[in-house]
């Protein structure tokens, strides 16, 4: 296909699935895949399929020009090293981006997953012209990405935005990343579980009666399904689970002063059951000043986040910064 | 007094004192003093005293080329509004620049405190070359400056580094800011307090019998005196706070992924006392990448990191964003 528009992949790499698209610089996708990777994880096998995607997307669209990548795992930008991705066990400590501008001959900038999403948002989606704001995903733990001054912040090697590990119960349950406590075994689906746990007697045996399953297998849809035909205990878990969103909002507020957040994710499917009391509980935790400027808002690039996030990375942001900006 | 090399005055504006300092571009202080605004904190009755003292140095030293200002309360540096300054009542919603520019012909540049020391300690100080470190003052409250990037971060308006407010306890102790449970509350002299209140009857009489000082009237530099001659429950105490101090680190560090923490204020003259436990906690709720990374350091600039700061302010920072930088 021939077209005067640059053109730029952006390529989405999870746990399970390679999802790859070819994107304008205003944010249309032109075409777009998902590939399993379910069946080689290792780093040849993935790069060899990534780098398969690229070629046969680039004979298409030649005027492709760069290729943004998103990885699942906390990535040092400026030294190039992926340090570990909780889904993908084989990559420890890898140097992404020189192992694939080998077999991949088109300039490539890669960055945290959750950090695309966010620039995705900032220049496609709901944090459009929005100069400061965090951006949160909220599923089996809380992704995050910190937009300050309009760019991404990386803190000291590719880990700032860990905002599901900001600590919320001292003393609290503990967590994967070897903390206690922490933001996301309250505020995510780990918290669903939880809140699950802590209902009385007679409320657990109610909504394991309306849900049909047991209380382990309740997942985060099924209570927004229970929440939407008013199922009390669905409802009241959906009250905790927002107060402790909230919290963890108002420590993000009080620490970088923003008042914008971008919130999506799985979970925020069930986004009218919990956001009032996420954000009465996160007012009752800041300063008044914020009461009639804090805007929580939805994420709105939905599954498709990833790519036009990788692609927005490579086709906008400062050149100083990133060398294939255009 | 003649001299070439260019001179800058720093002021730091407190909510009893006014101390101003003549500072070389190296951070040397060439003269400074300290006058009372007690008998008159009104806008106008500061404004006047400010003036006066710039007026009387720039007369001695005329290579006086910009004058920096530091306020003690949340200022939009863009607006150029001082919100309020909880120990000046009358400074509600005040342009400091603009009222100021209108008495004094020199450029000024204005910051909340904190900020102003955190780039103090940033050119002068313990957190030279570090590109991304927390200032911390641990005083009644706790103050907090950003430096992201090399640069103070100040969020939407200012508010950024309020870090003293990032909730530890959801469900703590009531704060002056509208929220609870807020770090300050655990975490600096409110904090001794509470957790002196909490030792036990029999600790209780131990450490007042050795303070010969009611419950109520110890205070953290007393504290400190105890811990120094090994008084257990000072100790215990001590130790205490260290683990709240280390909760919030920990957040700061999962947040903004820093690993530099200068840390200030009054309290830190019981350092040796909580450091252990503060870096020991911080820890237990951050990921190990960490362990060898952290680095908690004590400010340098002591009781003129307000004069050193406002000074840095106007005589080093980007001259883009700083209209006076020379």
């Amino acid at each position: 296909m021939v077209t005067k528009e640059k053109l730029f992949l952006g390529i989405d790499l999870g746990g399970t699935n390679l999802k790859i698209g070819v994107v304008t610089k205003s944010g249309r996708i032109l075409e777009q895949k998902t590939s399993s990777i379910k069946h080689d994880k290792t780093i040849a096998g993935v790069v060899k399929n990534i780098t398969a995607e690229v070629e046969s997307l680039y004979r298409k669209y030649p005027s492709v020009s760069a290729v943004g990548l998103g990885v699942p795992g906390i990535y040092d930008v400026e030294k190039d090293v992926l340090f570990s991705a909780p889904n993908l066990p084989d990559w420890k400590n890898v140097r992404v981006k020189k192992i694939l501008s080998k077999k991949i001959k088109l300039p490539i900038v890669v960055d945290n997953d959750a950090n695309m999403h966010a620039i995705g948002e900032h220049f496609f989606g709901a944090g459009k012209n929005i100069n400061n704001f965090v951006l949160l995903t909220l599923g089996t733990g809380i992704g995050g990405g910190l937009i300050l001054n309009g760019e991404i912040f990386h803190g000291d090697h590719g880990f700032a935005g860990e905002v599901g590990h900001l600590v919320v119960e001292p003393n609290g349950e503990r967590c994967g990343c070897g903390g206690k406590g922490c933001w996301e075994r309250y505020a995510a689906s780990h918290g669903i579980k939880l809140h699950l746990k802590n209902l009385s007697k007679v409320e657990e045996k109610n909504i394991v009666g309306m849900a049909n399953r047991n209380l382990s297998e309740i997942t985060p849809r099924m209570l927004g399904d229970l929440a939407s035909i008013k199922n009390t205990e669905a409802l009241k878990v959906w009250g905790v689970f927002g107060n402790y969103l909230g919290i963890g909002i108002a420590t993000l507020i009080n620490v970088l002063g923003v008042e914008n957040f971008v919130i999506g994710g799985g979970i925020s499917y069930a986004w009218d059951f919990f956001i009032n009391s996420t954000r009465e509980n996160a007012l009752s935790h800041t300063y008044k000043f914020y009461k009639t400027r804090l805007k929580l808002k939805r994420a709105s690039l939905g599954n498709n986040a990833g790519i036009l996030g990788a692609a927005a990375c490579v086709c906008v942001l400062n050149p100083r910064k990133h060398p294939c900006g255009v």
